[in-house]
Order: structure tokens, then C-alpha cells, then sequence
């Protein structure tokens, strides 16, 4: 049995999102028990699921505007904290949240803890390409500096995830930086794209750009955690106006417009489709000793489902675990 | 008279898009004089502007796969070199280029050189927003590494731009960073954030995320040319792709979506205005002793002749000369 501490209180549609996605997950997958944590009468009014399902009362919670250590330090009753804690304590094998990232990612590393040998755990998420495949993307900002032996750990620890998680047998790893030949970037790129063409262990395809990303160039991306960002963020502000300014201009182009709208509803559902990436899961904060992954701040019970969906896969393949093995091992070669 | 040097053989559609461009913007603005630097038979092909415009032949020229750098000391007579030396020798006020965007770096850099005090010129282009204003963005490559003295510059240098070429009085100037708290960034972000809180002579609001450039968050956004390079390669991207989809999942709609298509043919062609930001003209090379514009690699007629109209309204506002005299102030105070 699988079992996964879930934070019913973070996010914007919390807790009834959160439950719901629940409730379908223990209805689809008979081998996950959940642990819910947060107020007990606000997540019963939204849960059906009656076997393999505990709730954890606590009043306490954290908000999206706290700040993120300070808050994990001083709210030890929080939700999420207490997700984390029995994550920690081997009461549960992985957590979600679907609150404030800062403080996420603080109560991963402080209270789940780094896997032996990896400095600096990355948030990955896997982003759209047009062919529906994918792609997954890290560090998306879990450090605002990085070095480029921290790079070569992502290139690591993708492949990991996109072979055991994705099924991909061989997957292809690029180094986002600003031109495709081997000489170009700031000397941490440079540095980092000699680590990565020495790796044995993953399949290095060299640097590729931002512009390339969404066709599909790497099966994993490595980056900087300030860049990653900067560039997940433009994707996602790129593809929300885009998306909204094709509605106003259907808004505003009169009945002619509406109309046209109406025929094309099918194509247009279908090209939501290939940008909603939702059903990939969420961020994993890779690179602690169990998985710990954060949903979407608006994400609804869809969302949250997939992102169950996704820890389920993790423990079946037992990612987490071989990563230690790898990395215990290249401690003791240090 | 204002005097520009146009390199006739760079880019996809050289010299035809280039010469065309030449030919419209010769008859809508009395007051420019354009030198045509390139195969003088190839260019006579297209020509149609008799007064105001002289051909410099030349045989050699520029490839965009050259190496910028040694193309620009070898081929000492391309159609590019030889436009960056008009400028320098003062035969010319202005130039520009569609060809090897490295290339016209170095022939900025090393043939026109740099204004006095200006550490790093930067790339910049004018981005669209949704409300049809825009936002300049700089560096967007044109260094692999900068220093926060460097962002400083690239804010004033961005305000001079916004102030006297897009008119607007008094430009906001946002930080491209991982949060919009001020303690955000890594240690360059940092700094650059305490030296833009300091100058009195630019409107800094403080740090925004690449996810609200299009929502018109500044007017100028000043960037590290690594960061910068990638967000913008992010935003073309995501564009190019989504457009791409929208286009295929209407092809694979069969008759309903071709017909839905039709009737919001209106609609597509307003969306695609708001995108297309050819007509705020090319990128500029900036902090140089004299405008040197790109246009983009894929210029048609249409994204020539608004470069040009570009350099018109910077010559006619004397936006570098200022910059000149400002910069020379604030070395004396130095």
C-alpha cells in the first residue's frame, strides 16, 4: 500500500479541490491509502471516499502570502508541516500540496531532507511540446543560484524521472543556454556543458534555446533555477494572453465572430488540450529522500488527481529510491 | 538630411525585402538619404527610388553562420562591415542590418564603437502588450554576463529610448526577477535592485515576472543579456507554437472548423496585429555612438521600411547624442 499525506488547505479552491481529486484517485488506483490534514468538518463536507482515507485534524494552516521559512518554523501545526513530518516520521511515503511553493520547498528540505550526495534538490515540472509528448524542465526555480555541478545533478535526476516515471528509454537531455554550438553562455553554461558531455551515465544532446523548447529538441531540460523560472513564467504569460486576446478578438468581432467560434469549438477545446499540461502531474521538488510534489495554486480536482496519479508512479517505480543508490555510489567514488 | 547605411545582403529575403523597404520608406519620408551597401545588379533588380538613394557595390558579404567575430575582421569588405565604417567615418548618421545578428554586434561594437561611460550597449526591442503599448526589453543577448552596474545603465538607456522614440513622458522601469518581493533574485539581481532604487533619474517600480510582460507591467524591463536572451526566445516560441496549433487543429477540423475559420478570419487577423511588432521596427544596439538597428533575420518589405522609420524618429530626436552628453556628465562626476 501506497501512502501519500496529502495537504487539504493549500490552494485556491482548497479543500473541496483537493478532496475531490481525492475521491477520484481512491476510486481509480486500489493500492494508495491517503492521509488528509487540515480542518476536519471543512474536508468532510466534501468527501465520498470512505475506505483507505484518515483525516488529521489541525487548525492551522499556511497562507500563500506567509513568508516561507518563517513560516515553517513558526507554524508547526500547519498542514503542510504536518504532511511533511509524517513524510519524515515514514508514517507516509510522499506528500502534495498544492500551497505557497516557498514554503513547500522549505518544508521539503527541512523537514523531508535531501538524498545523501545531491546539494541542491531542483523543481521540475513536465511542460507541453506540440506533440503531446512533453518535456521535463529543472531547476523552475527552487534556487536563485546555481553551479554547474548542480546542473549536471538535474541532468541526473531528469533522465532518472523521464525513464522511470515517463517510460522514456532513452532520454534525450539538453542544456538551455543562449545558442546551440558547444562555446556559447556565461561561464556557468560553459562549465556545465563540459560536465554534461562527460556524464556517461545520460544522454547529452548538447545546448538548445527557449524558442525550441515546445518542439520538442529534449526530452529534459537543465537550467539555472533563475532562468528556468524566468523562462517557465514567459511560456506560461506568453500562452494566457495568447489565449485571452483570441477571446476578446471573438468578443469584439460581433456576431459574425460568435458564430465562427461556434464551428471552430471543437479545434479550439482540442489546441486547450495541448497546452494543458495538467494531467503530467505537478512540480516535483526533486532530489529529497520521498517524493514531494506541488499542484498548482489554481488547481481543481482534475489537477490534483494527476498529480496522485503521478506520486503513485513515483512509488511504484521506486524513482526516489534508486536515486539514492546512484548518488550514495558517487559519494563513495568522490 | 539624415543619412542611413543599409546593409542590402543580410537576411532571408536580402536583397529584395531590404530594397523594397528602401523604396517605400524613400517616398513616404522626404527628409532621409539611404545608402545601399551590396551587389549593386542584384540591388538595381529591385530599386525603384531614383532620388535620395546611392549603391556602394560590393561582391562580399556576411553569411549567417559566420563567425561573427572573425567575419567581421576578415571580410573587411562585406556589404555590413562596410555599412558600420560609413557611420564611424561619418559619411552616414545611422545604420542598418537584417544579416548576422553576432556579426552586427562585433561591427557595432569594434567599427562604431561605444559611447563614453557605456560599459555593455545592449539589445533591445520593443515587445508587444495586449493594450497595444509595448515595453522595450534590453539586454537581450547581447552580452553572456553582466554586471549590476551594467542593468543600471541598460534602465537609463532604456528610459532616454521610451521617452524620446515611443513619446512616452515618463517611463516605468521594472527589474526581470524570480518574485516581485525586492529581496528576490540572486546576488546580481540583488544589487542591480538597490542601484535602480537609487537613481533619481529613472521611475523604477520594482521587480516584475516574465509571466506579466504582456500585461504591460513596465515600459522598459532591464534584464541580464543571459536571462533576457532566454525570455525572449521563451515569448517567440510559445507564440509561434501556439499560432502553429491553432492553425493545425483547425486543418484537422475537417469542413465545420474550415468554415468556422472563415467566419472568424476578421478576428485571427486582429490577433495576429496584436502580435506582430514589426512595426515598433528592429532591435537596436544600444549605447553606441550612432543607431545600428537589426531587423529581424525573416524581414519582409513591411519590417524594413518601419527599421528605417525607426532610426528616422531616433535620428530626428537626437536620443543618442543625449545619451551621449549624459553619460559624459556622469563619467566627469565620477
Amino acid at each position: 500500500m501506497k501512502r501519500i499525506a496529502v495537504d487539504a488547505m493549500g490552494g485556491d479552491y482548497a479543500p473541496k479541490a483537493i478532496v475531490e481529486g481525492v475521491n477520484r484517485a481512491i476510486q481509480d488506483f486500489s493500492d494508495i491509502e491517503i492521509q488528509l490534514y487540515g480542518d476536519e468538518a471543512k474536508i468532510r463536507e466534501h468527501l465520498t471516499a470512505s475506505e483507505r482515507v484518515t483525516i488529521v485534524h489541525t487548525n492551522e494552516k499556511i497562507n500563500s502570502d506567509d513568508e516561507p521559512a518563517k513560516a515553517i518554523r513558526r507554524k508547526k501545526d500547519a498542514s503542510m508541516v504536518l504532511a511533511a513530518r509524517a513524510v519524515k516520521d515514514g508514517e507516509a511515503h510522499a506528500m502534495m500540496s498544492a500551497g505557497n511553493t516557498g514554503a513547500l520547498l522549505a518544508a521539503g528540505l527541512f523537514v523531508v531532507g535531501r538524498i545523501k550526495g545531491v546539494d541542491r534538490p531542483g523543481l521540475m515540472s513536465t511542460l507541453p511540446t506540440r506533440d503531446g509528448k512533453g518535456f521535463d524542465m529543472l531547476d523552475l526555480g527552487a534556487n536563485a543560484e546555481n553551479t554547474p555541478a548542480h546542473l549536471l545533478q538535474y541532468a541526473i535526476l531528469g533522465s532518472f524521472y523521464a525513464k522511470n516515471v515517463r517510460g522514456i528509454a532513452k532520454p534525450h537531455v539538453g542544456l538551455l543556454n543562449n545558442g546551440t554550438e558547444a562555446t556559447k553562455g556565461d561561464s556557468l553554461h560553459k562549465e556545465a556543458y563540459d560536465l554534461l558531455t562527460q556524464e556517461a551515465s545520460i544522454h547529452f544532446v548538447g545546448n538548445v534555446e527557449a524558442r525550441d523548447l515546445m518542439n520538442g529538441v529534449a526530452d529534459v531540460v537543465v537550467t539555472d533555477g533563475f532562468t528556468g523560472n524566468a523562462v517557465l513564467k514567459a511560456i506560461e504569460g506568453t500562452a494566457i494572453n495568447l489565449m485571452g486576446s483570441l477571446k476578446s478578438a471573438i468578443k469584439s468581432g460581433g456576431f459574425k465572430a460568435k458564430i465562427g467560434a461556434l464551428f471552430l469549438k471543437d479545434s479550439l477545446y482540442q489546441l486547450k488540450d495541448t497546452m494543458d499540461y495538467s494531467s503530467a502531474g505537478g512540480a516535483v521538488l526533486f532530489g529529497l529522500k520521498a517524493p514531494v510534489v506541488k499542484s498548482h495554486g489554481s488547481s481543481d480536482e482534475r489537477a490534483v488527481y494527476y498529480t496522485i496519479k503521478q506520486i503513485r508512479t513515483m512509488l511504484e517505480t521506486d524513482v526516489v529510491n534508486q536515486l539514492v543508490e546512484t548518488f550514495t555510489k558517487e559519494e563513495n567514488h568522490d
